[in-house]
């Protein structure tokens, strides 16, 4: 997907032949696919819990995307293999009929895996005849739905690795997803981030969210650019470590109401959360469960897997608080996109020396939470039809997080990008940085 | 309380004489014993549902509340009449010890009414005594208590209102809570409210929020006073009114998922939503369920018992959307308050001519559901110790309501209130004003 | 109600004068109002679990019982005080008309208990006016109704002794029924049970149930009388006192699922029992709650508050069993009806020496779990029109208890009386006496 | 597994050479297998509610029986492939360490398939040579735990086909276990079963239970052999047919309480129950899903996928009741065994014409919900060590069913044989006959 970031800065796919739509199109594709490699046809069928999808409901899904929403309303002729595969892997679409129940994804076996694979390349194969010959009159749409379906096939990469993890741990087994990431984990050269020190940004009216004049890739979530006001603030260099989370540990932070929100001493008690999720201690010291198996948890690393509770607990008891979401956009303008991406294929966030960027860190290895809910920005517009409800619909109940993660696509994040989850949320690769007022 | 309201404007309890300190005491007090005097015993023990509270308790409660943040602290040689209540009485203050389990407020028949209004007379005569001859060095320190404590009071006053109505609303008889508002609601003028029209605002940096200077009260959450830009906007000059709601409802506005965020629409349909609460439909029309018994709603008044997710349903319905609460707060700057409150003795939203007021009942009649999640203010600081547990830590999950309702105190209300319910909360009198982008 | 007694060896109703029907009727009916008269109001409101209904709702259940089935059919020109009742006062009669739902009987609070008491009196001065002069051609039917009617008012008795003692032990003020009962219960002469002893009983073919040609009064789901073949069994002289059952706590009971049937250990974990219900183990040994306040568990007494999974589960660590009820009525007959019953007035069951009597205990103190389920007897037919529903609609899911308790009115229990609860079933005074084979 | 059906008759394990266990244990072991052929991986996977367990759980779980209770106590040097599947694929032997939750079966993707094929024949080889030269001193219990793994085998062939079955329903693509299954049920001859005639059975005293000394084998929970006193009653000689329970669906059989004991119309009511489990009610009239897919319900054939409580209803419906399981085992006394067994490969019970039996088709088909709850006979133990979890602890809140189904194996069934379900189950192929008081 390295062209699609190239294009970012320069062009736009407009202004490209549609046979680099093709290219685009199978390379992403082909990640896809590459990540579900190391899975058995049993892996492929588990949904852990409501919230985790079947590996081969992701695949499915994803080629159901562009099925139902350029092949059906552009390809002349085109057949579908089974027409239950609308239903079944129709994810939220109210709009499109009404979606299979989530919860239940797991109780379905049949299409098997290898049937969602014919249907992957059955889409695969009307997809290229479609974009080598795209009628004119839709081409404007066309390609605005294919470089959205490419961006949504990127976010359930991120939600496959995921979600993978999440299956994979349940099982008492311990089963790694591949064998190569313990050696991995446990051959990272010793990198120690430096003391936290914060960077200070001055007060004033600033601009947010993506300009859609650039004609470059965004969601609509992420427009329309607009103005806020913000105070002075600072925001530490890097994210929390693991061996800082550990001190908020052994200080009791797990069991003093008085660091958490009251929904969130609530989980506290209800889920007996003593540590973040897949985190176990041990004799000698904590362990936690990466794609690579159980390994000693690294202190140097940023922490990972807390919720939006834990984040906001920790940054009051060291008496900071979560940035805005304005503050960390502001904090990233004109920062390069680099860090731990899927394609340094860690697929957990690692230690790393600070290297003098300020602010380190900021993409990749973690998703950060911010402190504000997931709401649309003045003058917010979906999209028409039903794919008006690709991001609108879930603006209640959620925290917006910045910065992509370990799973995240290099090309699939900016400093615009709003992604969210509820408030206690933990299987994503979620983690913190620390804000205070100037 | 209308002194306490006078003093908004003129003078502040700091210059005043501590003997009207007990004046307000006294006056407030009474205030919640009056709102009780039409409920039988019977009436005072019931929990409809875990966030409605017996009558007893908030009765207890709020006496509670004086006898744990001034009494023991402050009143030498106070004796509690029975140290259970602390347990018993205290509502979520985790630092205080662990508060009784909130669902099972309704299982406690010991300590009876009578106990309870013992033990408020007990207190009352502790507070007499503290309020004649304050230790001179707690002086400033309890003044702030007291009006804290008296701002809670009426808080209370106003769950009072919506809880009872909730408690006998379950009851099939239909009781009346007294008879003589039977009576107001059906001899009420007609009162035709105009075509809604908007009003403008234009863009531009504002102050939001309680200037602490003034020495004025407010509770901590609307401090500190600060900067936020308000792009142009425009403000529906009344609420929606409940024969406009009716157009949303014969409209499938309860059918179609489109109108709703997800969570929304999920419990319209796990909860069967068809209507707002309290109303039932008969052949001869819709009625619903007020304090005064069940009446035929009238098209007139604005429509009340609505959640956030019926509020911004019904806004996208209609092409508008829902106030930011920065946006209400500019709309009311400089403007009187005045309105539909619990001292009107309606308890019930009522129909009202359009008076050239712009915009008009900002305050009174119902809370109105703006678009904003409950958080912090940027520089948001706790009160120092429990009482630090007064607001802050409900900043998840809540959305913001303003402007005060038909069972708020007219004292108690400001323009820079903030009121907070979940989306999902449907028994306080909350309501809706559009708003759009100009 | 001792006629009702002296008469089930002697007469039968219907040899005696109506006007004895009356003064049954009145005695019945003022033995309920004794054991309410130390209630307050707020007591007769509190429904602490789905299964116990507010006091309030007993007593009027049981006037709606003579309203719907006596004076709505047979006495002309009756009127109801409120139509309403029928609904909120119906229990399960689902041929009558849709109950209100049970667990819900606890947000209803009016009619207040004042109202309630004058629906009772209503209903009194009504019956009067029946019973002196019955319709001649329906005065078998009105006796057999009244018979049954006042027997569902002791039921309803016993009922209210368990719901009263679960509605104040959930009360953290441990409040106490009756001030005198904890002397009671500390002046009892200390008596020692000897050791258990078994008593032995041949195997054949045996009449079990109740002789309906005898006249006297018995429940349908006692009849018919029938033959089983019991084998030769042993039964245990006396129940296992709270002495006993320590040593099974003390010896890991609770902890050992060897001992448990599998939905019994389900519960032990669900619910973390680790003794019987209203049990508490303080530094100085088990205390438990009882009518009469927190009173040191007295290790001579049966022991009591324990489901039929706690029973059998102490019957096999013994390396007993529970009796079949068929062994239990083959032991009790010829037997004499005299034990801890309600007129005894301890409400609690208490220590007894030994007294010869074989076997020992039979009747009163607590209901015994049999190893029974609760099923229909061979030629079960069930009354005609809604009181069919009586007792046949629960054959399922529940085990029969034998003997009464010390809740249980005198004159209510018989040899041949199924009691019936479901397994996990505690805050009746259930306790249980071991049998074995021969 | 005929040669075990033969023995029942003729001689007994005991007597025949070790040579032949093996042959047992392979056709046995074999039978499993076919039963799976069809399936694919993924369907190996699911768990579609939490009575149900994978496939691939269940042929897991029946090597592990074979080597937690012969290889690992008995074979010289075994070595388990995997110390965790001890954990994993113990069902409920608390005894033997705690098994892994039921509910959860599903989400474990390793071992895959294969991993557990090769844990078969793991298993297998060693039991090969175990049986080929078993420990002299052992060699009884040896001989006893093969055949109570063989038939706990069978056992779990049966569950895999109503657990497969189950699973495929859940499907809305209505997915087949084998296309010959579905033309096995088009083209099967139409068969009229005959009018519903009584066969009469005196009263006396009945041996009830299986006797050991007849060296055969049976299940703990059969035995002791006993007596029971039987009333005298008449059995319907064929069990209920669809086309009987229409006529109670079109009588408005599932909306009139008065039918159904309250639990099940609990049921009836939370579910919304409106005919048996897999009933689809389309225009042209009632399918059912079956393992050859949705086909129409054939009127003659016995119903089936009834719960205990529509079983009841049913019954209670024709003014006729359930038999209790000593009625049945008296009418099945001498008659031969013979049915629509698994062997026969329909898997659905079908159409037959009365034959002149009397009574008919008692076996196969559908297993016969009795009015018994599932308890202890009288005397009853059980087995020593662990294997006594395998009955016993279950003999609370089931009831009875006599007669095996279209799922058992030929040789698995027997009169003594008492099958257990809770009331509510419906997955099983329970359906009922008729029984009366004579």
């Amino acid at each position: 997907m390295a062209p699609l970031a190239h294009q970012l800065a320069s062009d736009t796919l407009e202004t490209r032949h549609t046979k680099e739509w093709l290219r685009d199109y199978q390379r992403v594709r082909a990640a896809t696919e590459r990540l579900c490699a190391p899975l058995h046809r049993e892996d492929y069928m588990v949904q852990s819990m409501p919230d985790v999808s079947p590996p081969k409901w992701h695949i499915a899904h994803v080629s159901w995307f562009f099925e139902a929403f350029l092949l059906i309303p552009f390809l002349k002729d085109y057949r579908s293999l089974d027409p239950a595969y609308d239903f079944l892997f129709n994810s939220y679409y109210e709009t499109h009929g009404t979606p299979f129940p989530r919860p239940e994804r797991g109780v379905i076996s049949r299409p098997t895996v290898d049937d969602v694979y014919r249907y992957r390349a059955h889409v695969d194969e009307a997809m290229a005849r479609l974009l080598e010959a795209p009628p004119v009159e839709h081409v404007d749409e066309i390609r605005r739905r294919v470089e959205l379906g490419l961006h949504h096939e990127q976010q359930h990469q991120e939600l496959l690795v995921m979600d993978i993890k999440h299956i994979l741990a349940q099982n008492p087994l311990c089963p790694v997803y591949r064998d190569d990431l313990r050696d991995d984990l446990a051959t990272s050269p010793a990198a120690t981030p430096g003391e936290l020190a914060w960077l200070n940004y001055p007060a004033g009216v600033r601009l947010i969210g993506h300009e859609s004049a650039t004609g470059s890739f965004a969601y609509d979530n992420e427009m329309p650019r607009h103005r806020q006001f913000v105070e002075a603030f600072e925001l530490a260099d890097r994210p929390v470590t693991n061996g800082e989370f550990l001190a908020f540990i052994r200080d009791g932070g797990y069991r003093r109401p008085d660091h958490w929100l009251a929904d969130g001493w609530q989980r506290v008690k209800d889920e007996a959360w003593t540590a973040p999720l897949y985190w176990v201690q041990r004799d000698d010291g904590w362990y936690h469960m990466t794609l690579g198996g159980l390994v000693p948890v690294d202190e140097h690393a940023p922490v990972c897997h807390v919720s939006f509770y834990e984040a906001d607990a920790y940054a009051r008891w060291s008496g900071a608080r979560l940035p805005s979401e304005a503050e960390w956009e502001v904090a990233a303008e004109g920062v390069d996109i680099h860090g731990n991406f899927v394609e340094n294929d860690h697929l957990q966030p690692v230690a790393k020396a600070t290297d003098g960027a300020a602010p380190g860190r900021l993409y990749g290895d973690v998703w950060e939470w911010t402190g504000s809910a997931y709401r649309p920005y003045p003058g917010f517009r979906t999209l028409p039809g039903s794919l008006g409800e690709y991001n609108g619909k879930f603006m209640s109940g959620q925290m917006v997080l910045r910065g992509g993660c370990c799973a995240t696509p290099r090309s699939h994040i900016r400093a615009s990008y709003r992604n969210f989850f509820p408030p206690q949320a933990r299987w994503a690769f979620s983690g913190l940085r620390l804000a205070r007022d100037a």
